[in-house]
């Protein structure tokens, strides 16, 4: 199985690797166009070759356009004497993303309506959009604008937004089978690390190890700007569609919390019921029913879709205060939680890798395990090894009509130990795959 | 929506006028049968033009026959020295309801079979009949009986109990289809409060505003004497059962208590999830399942019909200590509580005058819904607008198989808001109505 | 019912005879084969009259073959100065049932791969056994084996282990069906007393019983060793299992918790059901699903027979210390929870006799009950007796659809009541049975 080669010092090798290609991202301004994005797909093609597509500004996507490509050198408020005191360069986060180009005077009473800051977070920069409509503005923190005197401010931003391109990576790993699963991170958001820099460098890093096993499905990385991003790719891609059996959406996956899942809106498909069985072996854990706002799953799981496709996070978007704030830095994520978050996820794909149905070819009774050396000879004690009882669960159950994972799910045992179980029992002849 | 139009002060102009409607019945000695009911008919006559109907004694209705109309002028009980000392004139509850005439001396030892009291609580006349046995008696608080000094008592019942008719009266309002919604309310209790002037003033009050408002159903609604009232009035009207799609049966809605409401036999159906729906947003409120055992829903709910009613009351019948005692008296019921009830009927009405199925039009990914004017244009907060959100669910889910219904419960959200967002999609076009 | 007929006092004399024939079966040596199930069997012969089986060894049983018979005369450990340190004679747990014969001498260092104690409980004596390994050895209390001093031991096991039989017992009480219920014990416990001869006998006067009473099913009765003795009775008489409608395993019935039931396979059959509307009227009980370890259930519900056959017992096996110790003894049952464990059985024949489904032939509407002299005449009070309720339940849902015990279950009454209710109904003639 995929996580069984994986020691934990090769998680914590790895969680160095996440943090590390997370901090050469960190700095360069994303939107959901532009240079931003095709830096950091050049970055995450050192870890994973990928396939950059390049979509025209003007391309319509179901009830929407590819927007205009948005480019940004420079952005600045100046005081009466000439400083600085707002600045694109200490934070890329202090301009409105997708503002227009503008320079202009005004008085503070007449620019406050292009400021945006969070009077209940007074130290952070918030993170503010305006893709559909045109606007300019800035973003700033509560104390630095209660720090602006009254006056004339001269403004500045140093921004392009013309036809160009939409810029979105893709790897494909090939399986055994033409079915895939889905994996789709964005990687539209400027300097905040939590969201999205580690699920993208988490969805890089799977797929690298990916490539490297044998494995039955096909895998798909998306990575793509958020909303546009997947609906110019569902637009572009139907053909494909039909292939994706399972699928996750990656985002938040750094920070402290424990992990949580929010269910496809099928509710209850395979990648549900494996995230499920994975998560509550973790200890602490929580599941979202589906609804229709949050990240890219909106679309996959539309109705015209209705993919089989939930999402993956530590603390979902909007429930931790730095969310969509300067706060969520580099120093809101570790390591060892990035790492934790990508065995998730293999775990999550052993299952759905080997999850199989087979037949008890001894279905009258029991078999007489000892027979095959698969049971205790010495009898009367109540304590029955694990293995013992994954023997007897996977035999009774596999009458057709039960996956591993139902078993699984019947018997409180762990996924892993009713796999091993069952390959025992197949080795022995006992029982049939039904799955060839 | 059928709320829509009414204001908090229309409310409280409605709950004084429930409560002088009830003040002006309060005094009738209503039975079964009998001059009680036409008189209170006559009443609510005022209220809303009723149709009277006048059954013959004898009438053969399934198991059962109309029985012989009872009427009462007055009843005593006379001590030695000709007090009065139990007095028909001073509570109508003193007699035993359906007495046969009596006149005659007797040892209180034993007039006392023929006397009813409570001693657990000993300052309450209780309310007791015998409809279908002869029988006469009358009923005293245990204070009144303790105060009985031994020796010889004059009775006088002077009632009759020939043939005649069972009264009943029904309001029909049409609206744009022939399926009906059913609204049940006896009429037989004497002087009794909330059990039910209460549901027979609300339910007047109701067909008055149901005439003046474009309906999509038909209402009929039913003033009743419970148990005979009902098994008459589906003996009779047989051909007319089908066209019930919906139905409530009113009583004890003026009370303190918080709403409660008893499921329908089929159990969720939709006037049972309509109901739900309305109390969820009203806080404190208690769901019980069907039991044989309650109102005129036994009659409805019975398995040769089984049709979709339930029950709605404020504290439900023998769960309030003054039930079917003197204490339930004006003084237990308040305007307030009269008017929420009748709000709180016409919020039900309003799920299932409008819960439709939709189906979106634009089902792949989301439509860019700034587009059309429906989204905020500024993104990165949490905070969405509950419109927006009403939005969300309402285009994810109209994929033909939820309603408006099913996706208010889905969501969480307030039908109100899933039908406003839903009509705004349907007037950008973006939703096409299934239920024409 | 098979319970009405039980008094107090019956129960009380059934106790002291249940607790008097465990007392007689205690001190045998019984193990899978072998004299000490025959001389059992011969001893329940006197309660029950019992045909007795005898496999021959080496007969296949599916993936299984009848062993060896196995018989022990006498064992011992003596130390240097030739005194039996551990005596068979003392207690026959001493043994490793199944053990080889062996004579010698050895240290006590060699010794100790063939000595099994239990650390946690010092003063106990273990059961263990090696049926299907040969092997021999000695069971022995911690503080037994901390006193063996160092130095050599003379050990005997004067047992044979050949060619014989496998023998089990059988009672077959016919019914007007030939639908049968199966009752199962194991009769291979050594002188353990919870496990099983509480099962064992209960299960014989159980079949006492039934033969002195008209009953609808027949009940076949299986007293076999546990394990081996199921799979040989399923694999010898397979063309009968497709009679065996419902099913109960009895074990550790004697000791004073509270009843428990493991439910079957199929997890919600009739027999489950009734076993559950039993124990809720009994105050604390507790239910386990399915699981495929325990007692002969496990042959019993194996994926190519699937039988609806649970198990009752008091206190599970593996839930309480003295489970396979010798301290399992007759001190450890009393005759009450005997006898409260055989009156649940008849308590749940009962339902599964009278599980019947009927159509109320008065559909619309409630009859008039009061005309049957079913019903109160004076009314008005929320006091309603049982047996009334009972009647309009059993009324409201005899659509065809529900039998009584689903009656039962959504009234919360007690089945009793409910039965009682529809025989007096059907007396009238207002249901009519549909089970005929």
């Amino acid at each position: 199985m995929l996580m069984d080669q994986i020691t934990s010092s090769d998680e914590q090798e790895l969680g160095r690797k996440l943090f590390n290609c997370m901090s050469d991202l960190y700095p360069i301004c994303r939107s959901i166009t532009g240079k931003g994005v095709r830096d950091t797909l050049l970055r995450l093609n050192e870890v994973v070759p990928l396939t950059v597509h390049e979509i025209p500004s003007g391309t319509e996507v179901f009830d929407w356009k590819v927007p205009n490509e948005w480019n940004i050198r420079d952005a600045w408020i100046k005081d009466a004497q000439g400083n600085r005191v707002i600045d694109f360069q200490k934070s890329n986060l202090h301009v409105l993303n997708y503002s227009v180009p503008f320079h202009g005077r005004m008085s503070l009473s007449k620019l406050r309506n292009h400021l945006f800051a969070l009077p209940e977070q007074p130290d952070c920069i918030p993170y503010r959009t305006s893709y559909y409509q045109e606007n300019w503005g800035f973003c700033l923190s509560q104390n630095q604008l209660d720090e602006l005197a009254d006056g004339e401010y001269e403004v500045c931003i140093d921004s392009t937004l013309k036809p160009g391109f939409l810029t979105y990576g893709e790897v494909f790993v090939a399986g055994n089978s033409e079915d895939e699963i889905l994996v789709s991170s964005h990687v539209c958001h400027p300097s905040l690390a939590n969201d999205n820099l580690s699920g993208m460098v988490i969805a890089a890093y799977l797929a690298r190890y990916l490539q490297t096993q044998p494995v039955r499905y096909s895998y798909r990385f998306l990575f793509i700007p958020a909303t546009i991003g997947s609906i110019t790719w569902l637009a572009l891609n139907e053909e494909k569609v039909s292939k994706i059996k399972h699928g996750l959406v990656l985002a938040c996956l750094g920070d402290s919390g424990y992990m949580t899942y929010k269910r496809s809106r099928q509710g209850n498909c395979l990648i549900d019921r494996a995230v499920i069985q994975v998560l509550k072996q973790q200890g602490d854990f929580e599941i979202f029913d589906f609804s229709p706002y949050g990240y890219d799953e909106r679309q996959y799981c539309s109705p015209g879709f209705n993919l089989p496709v939930g999402r993956l996070s530590r603390t979902p978007h909007g429930r931790f205060p730095e969310y969509h704030t300067s706060a969520d830095n580099l120093g809101f994520v570790s390591p060892e939680q990035l790492s934790g978050s990508l065995t998730t996820c293999l775990e999550i794909f052993d299952i759905i890798e080997n999850d199989r149905t087979y037949l008890n070819q001894n279905p009258k009774c029991e078999p007489l395990l000892s027979k095959y050396d698969l049971y205790q000879t010495i009898g009367g004690s109540e304590e029955v090894p694990r293995f013992q009882m994954a023997l007897l669960w996977v035999l009774n159950f596999s009458d057709s009509k039960f996956t591993l994972l139902d078993i699984a799910e019947k018997s409180g045992l762990k996924f892993q130990d009713i796999a091993l179980a069952a390959e025992a029992l197949r080795h022995h002849g006992l029982l049939k795959d039904l799955s060839d």
